[in-house]
């Protein structure tokens, strides 16, 4: 940030009065930009029939991280729910009709000011295609899931502790709501093989 | 937004390449600036001693709301986590030593571009006092919360969820995770009384 949004002059960085870190300020109005973290919202498209249960990824078409796979997610919007967010979010990279349940995942990404928050839903039918963020969307059981190649440390983590609650379920158990502080980078999250 | 905060030219709406909203675009370096909603966190102080139990609420000192009571929340910074936010808002408002414990409500305030979220705490000793925002700092019973006093419908909504699950944790119950979407004002909220 160079200038002012409300009146083009330059900025520079202070510690406004009664603050106790530094804004960017204005020189000529006084305004105070603040910035602030930002939600990513997205969620688990889960297609389970005949005891076999399914979860929708799709492969990123742009960057960062194009090519890999990744739970349809995205920013959240001024004026929208979590949950509008997640649904929207879920419509457009991944053409997938679903029904929404409770909220699953809140995780903390620190590093890039960023909190990704994953709600766990029910595809509603096999009519998905890959929207202009997405090169491919596809089913994938818990064997065929990409664990190399997917986008995002907080949808590796996501996917872990859905397959680790589906375990607690078949014991009689349900699904629980997790949060948790990432801090490793996708690379430092693989394994050395 | 008026103006560009990379190259101070003039911003106008309009809808980018591969979008589907309008957004501020600059005129000059096409520079697209974005706007997300904001999250707000928070805690609820508990202290608890010989069966009876008091939640720390602030007086506000600043607007909007002044006068007004408050859990301890406020905006959350950059390279901060959740978690963090509220303990920070809590000793910055309250001046009050805490043992966060769970998230507990995560309320969207869509019409405000807000998401707010308060953990549970636990307040470690009786050592608290008002931060400059604030004019007062009190323990309350659930008797004596001031119910037509409060700033903000999350904060009723808050302290509602965690007297209804204090009534659970009797029956031999636990706290919940609660997710809901409040689209009413503190004015129509209040009772007509």
């Amino acid at each position: 940030m160079k200038f002012c949004s409300e009146c083009a002059s330059p900025v520079s960085l202070s510690i406004p009065a009664g603050d106790n870190r530094p804004r960017y300020v204005c020189s000529n109005c006084a305004a105070i930009h603040y910035q602030n973290p930002k939600m990513v919202l997205g969620s688990i498209p889960v297609w389970e029939r005949d005891g076999e249960l399914k979860v929708l990824l799709c492969q990123r078409a742009i960057e960062p991280r194009h090519g890999y796979w990744t739970l349809p997610a995205g920013f959240m919007e001024n004026a929208e729910t979590t949950g509008e967010a997640a649904m929207r979010e879920t419509e457009e990279e991944a053409g997938a009709n679903i029904k929404l349940g409770p909220l699953f995942t809140l995780l903390n990404v620190a590093r890039v000011h960023q909190v990704h928050m994953f709600y766990l839903a029910e595809l509603l039918d096999l009519d998905f295609a890959p929207g202009v963020e997405s090169l491919d969307v596809r089913l994938f059981s818990e064997a065929e899931i990409p664990w190399h190649d997917l986008a995002f440390p907080t949808i590796r983590t996501t996917l872990e502790l859905f397959f680790a609650d589906r375990v607690k379920i078949r014991e009689g158990g349900g699904y629980g709501f997790h949060t948790q502080d990432i801090t490793r980078t996708m690379r430092s999250d693989l394994d050395p093989s």
